[in-house]
């Protein structure tokens, strides 16, 4: 199960600003990925260290430059480009400190963007998040990731072929379309989730077992991480969306809305998967109920029937000298006889209070 | 049951305005109808294809034409109709992409809307949606159904016959029939629910069985189906009825006003319905318990019956050498005598604590 | 039970505007009648048909006139009323349309107001429903009853005996009463619904039956039902209340703040209530919870005590050729002496363990 | 229990203003206390009548008059001392019909609030509620309370000895000090309720009885009733402190925001302990089913022992003439043995499933 | 566990402004500790007495003075410090009525912040609160703290050391470091439950015993105290970031903005706690119903097994002369192959019906 809380105890008490990255430590190198383009050329190059990052710094071009990086772990790089680029050091806390909410903030000259990414890793069934910082600024967009699993590749493949407006189009439609592809992720989580449930729900009709249970309490678990995220992002690109960031041009606003209406898709979709759980749970328990009443029934069936039986056999089985019936000639079938008609009678009344 | 979320991973990662259709594949054709009409003259027909559409596109026209498609799986009909009439390319992917949540959006000489239809299979217990999208311009009204179920049949009537308004009315009126026709379907599936609530009801009080559980499940996610599409068209409407959109005359306020009342009505009493049924379960849960109940009372009392007399029984059918009760001349009456009194006393005990 | 929802669907798919009743169809004639007053002078009489109604249409008069129609049935007799006062032909139809949401509109000349009229028939246990329509005017009051269970009789008398300021005040002053007394017929509804809620209190108490679950049930589905028609109503007065309507003028304005508060006090009451039958329902399931563990109790000890018992005179009465028990001079008074310890021990540790 | 509701049924259908007394009907005498104070003089007397109240009608006064009435059922006496104060007459009739919300009012020349005072009788375990109403005048404070039990007194010693800021300053310090008396009650109640949930807890987790069962549902109940009533409180006291309200001088305001305070803290007190209650409901009913649980494994760890103990001595105990076991030497104590055997392993097994 | 309420009641009915401490009362002496400095001169040192303080009131000095006091049970030291800061007696009554709300309120010269720290206690698993006060003037801050834990000894080292920006920076940043340890030590108690929570986990999976239930129980008790002192401290931090309060400067925004997302983030982590909680009861109680109903099973089989066989034995050992298969030669096998095998197509029945 994905972990409820990051750790980040060891930055308590340290002055606002420490760099102190929250997450897995891993080994790999960080990437740093250089994409330069306008409608005409484009460059593409992997970055050995930051210096190479330098010359794309200059305001003057003309071209869309956008740097991404994969793995925060390397401290120092990520703060060496974020002070290449004169980025406020609160910000470069924040973008090392992955436990963050999605947010939107506005500087002077750039504007700061956390996004959440999920990806639902269907073999181990476990819920994957990742932490997305976007930096935007006139003619550039800084992206970090903590993954080296390039979930961008299908934007960079389409800045390669040229295909869609996006070579046409400023720095903002290329934030707008990192954006889009997170969001689109969320459906494919849903999507996930949303045959889970089916799946449980058939399995809710033909043979419930108590594995249901366990992959409800994980399913409801998820969701609660997932909404935890995505509420938050609603209300960041509405911001954006309502055209209070000066950074996003008009044309791409319609765009941005085309978003806003995906992310109150997901969030409505999240909220119907909630309730549809919370009903199986329900079923589930009464289902379970249902079942140990049957069980019940037939140990009260059973009990009821052979428990006057044995008494009455056990009554002839008392070793009195002076027991008249068990002289008689017919004594034992009559008895026998008995037996069998309370016996009867017994299930007759069963069969009419609908047990059997 | 209905799908709780339809299948669009094949458009993740597609630049924004891919036109891709989400739904059922059919293989039976579009059908196009245009219907233009005016108080004094009215032409109706069938297209073979999107141009003979290209007449009634002249916006000096003073006839309402009223073009619509049924059948959204042959895309490059809808992309021509569209394309045709010049709307936005994001516009087009919404109409494909039948996955969408109730919305209106505004544009330079157009409206666009979209709307979930339902109406319930009664043989099949069955809800089905089907998103109807309508482009409103100064003279024309373009609909675009999923099915070929003609909904909007009544509608065509209405203009065949020149009964009510209609006729003498503008576009806007047109589109606001085609939104009244869809919200009093809604009320058609209500009663459908509401007569399978109250039957519930009354098998509840008669004899619950499990598959009462089952009704109650499916009921309530088809309410939260119904719900999810309700919500949004309410904010809908009441845009439209402020008179947010320039393109609805003052004269259809009033009408859009009754159908925002209705609206509000069905969520009412939607929100009604699921509180009751989620009454009915805890009435379902506790009358189950109370049954089981009753079962382990009548084990319960056999059990405490009939132990102690086969236990008296079994006394007596030991074979100890010496036993003077077992020669005594009364012994076998005395038992059976103390049986039926220990039996007898029991019942009593039971019928004071009212388990009889 | 109080029906869920009324059917509407022979209405799907009409023009706007088309007058159909419904409800109850009923036989009897509906009645008309006209009260016509002023400070000094009263006229009073039951209108044979609309045509008598006519003179009392003149808005250059002094007098207040109050026409009030019992039963909606007679669907000409309605459309003829509001033609001659000149009532919008929508207004027309919700009148006749007894499926109404509260709520209120206003037109050039006249208010419209739609209100719910409960009362609660203590015989059959049944919430009645009523709908009533006031139509408000500069110098008259038309009001429209399902029922001829005539609520407006205190009215009425009041005007006719000339007491309270009625007679003094114009016609806004009129409606303000009608709705005060619809307003004051709900704590009549919520006084029969708190001492049916106090009385099953006292039998939870006492001795919760399966009854109670049942009463519980009824309970919860009415005040539902109620409350889907105090909600609407309570913005329905506030908007009345804050002037925003000016055929009510300033004098009534405090009147209408006390049927706020009213209002306000309804609902507030009816919330605590549904809470307090929550409560119930869950005390209702413990208690029968703990009965049916009280019950369970019992079965245990019974079996925990006499198995044992049944064992060991079993084996004392199987048939082995050598067991040397059996000869012994004391072996049954022994035997019977260590069934009497087991059986003792064991009710002493029951003891122990509370369940005695 | 406290009641649900008060009966008004009597005063449906009369006109506004009507005046009836809602509540207990007492026959002990209501009693005036007057109080007139500035910082310098001090005068206190009981009145026999209204009348005694009149000189300190003038509104050319300099000092405060305080005039408390204990005791609402002589409906004249309430109704005289309004008329002399020149009370709107609705006023008198919300005075005496103590069934009344929490409210404020602002008239021409004077402020009327209903407040409702809390207090709680340890004794009975009854929440006492009362309607204290205040009329707060330029230099006048009317109170009207129901009960005689005087929980102004401490008011009455504070003007006596002089301490505080009370005398220097005006009738709104004198209401403000009023309304603060009884907030502060709300934290007596609460601190009741708070030790009353807290001995619960105790309870749950030593020996929870059925009793515990009835004590959350009062306690429930109360707190329903207590919320009730202070969540308009809030609503009040903010209108007052926001300064909407001339009569409250702005030195006063401080004060006011300092209730408030109290207010909002005890609001959310309440709110913690519902939900602190409703999570003790839940450990109540698992830990019964928990303990239902065990009873139910004894049961079937008797019965698993047991019934084949006692089936292979029935066995034996027949009466075949041909069994040759039963002619064996060692036939006895090997079926002894192999009972033990059977027996051991049976208890050994549910060592293992953890049963004892 | 932590006090639901703190004991206020021998503060009713006192004046306002009543310098009551409420809390623990200790026997320690509290300690003041003064720290002076700029950025470049630093001067600390504990006081003797308020007198100490006096010398650091002086409006005109450029350092920044925090004075701190540790422990409020010395009712007349607090006194004295705030008259020599010129603070209202109210705020005085506040600092030591130690069950405050969060709150912030400004006055003429200085800003007033209520604040509660919260800790958590792993080995004794208890939460404790503390109230936190501070008083921000333009060049001072006075800080009030119940314990004499020293949580600020942090922000005292950071200005020896001169680390970070906190010494360039005026009295309002400070406040902010103090105000940003208190929400970060939030942080670490929500470490603390999360790691209970996935510890609860693990356990609910291996084996559910009845401590779960309550563990769960002081869990959700400990989170709703802690909610109740977040959501105003939400309020409250957002008043500050808005910059509302002119004492705060421009510079200081940027870092309360940081300060009001981890509040935010504090809220969120609550939240889904609180629902993961609520999930796990769920859980637990529907796997405890699961274990009944596996011991259910097991008590019924042994009943439906060896009932019958029981009787059959009991049958035969009756004592009836006449019973001709007592005589038979193959008798006994006979009846031993019978129970064989209605034993065995018993176990086969289960077995279908997936019992074992």
């Amino acid at each position: 199960m994905a972990k409820l809380i990051k750790k980040r105890s060891e930055k308590t008490g340290l002055p606002p600003g420490a760099l102190i990255h929250i997450g897995e430590k891993k080994t790999e190198k960080a990437r740093i990925t250089i994409i330069d383009y306008d409608e005409m050329q484009l460059q593409e190059k992997e970055a050995a260290s930051v210096e190479a990052c330098i010359p794309f710094k200059d305001k003057s071009r003309n071209t869309v430059t956008w740097i991404n990086v994969d793995g925060l772990h390397q401290v120092e790089l990520v703060e060496n480009l974020c002070k290449c680029f004169e980025v406020h050091h609160l910000i470069t806390e924040d973008i090392l400190n992955t436990d963050q909410r999605p947010k939107i903030e506005e500087f002077e000259g750039y504007l700061y963007i956390i996004l959440k990414m999920f990806c639902y890793n269907g073999k181990e069934n476990v819920l994957i998040t990742e932490q997305v910082s976007l930096i935007l600024g006139p003619n550039f967009v800084l992206s970090f990731q903590e993954n080296t699993r390039d979930d961008f590749r299908m934007i960079r493949e389409r800045i390669g072929t040229g295909k869609g407006r996006i070579r046409k189009m400023g720095a903002d439609h290329l934030a707008y379309c990192l954006i889009d592809i997170i969001v689109d992720n969320y459906f494919l989580v849903l999507e996930a989730l949303g045959e889970k449930i089916e799946l449980l729900e058939e399995k809710l009709v033909v043979y419930p077992t108590p594995e249901v249970l366990h992959t409800i309490y994980t399913l409801k678990r998820d969701m609660l991480l997932l909404r935890k995220s995505i509420w938050p992002l609603r209300e960041m690109i509405n911001k954006l969306e309502r055209g209070e960031c000066a950074l996003f041009k008009e044309s791409t606003t319609i765009y941005l809305k085309d978003v806003y209406d995906h992310t109150i898709h997901v969030i409505d979709t999240l909220e119907t998967f909630r309730e549809v759980v919370s009903g199986m749970l329900e079923i589930y328990l009464s289902s379970m109920s249902n079942r140990m009443n049957a069980v019940i029934k037939v140990l009260t069936m059973i009990a009821t029937i052979f428990m006057p039986l044995t008494f009455i056999a056990g009554v002839y089985g008392m070793n009195f000298r002076f027991m008249p019936e068990l002289q008689w000639r017919w004594g034992y079938p009559a008895v026998l006889l008995v037996m069998a008609t309370v016996g009867i009678s017994m299930a007759i009344y069963f069969r009419r209070k609908k047990w059997i």
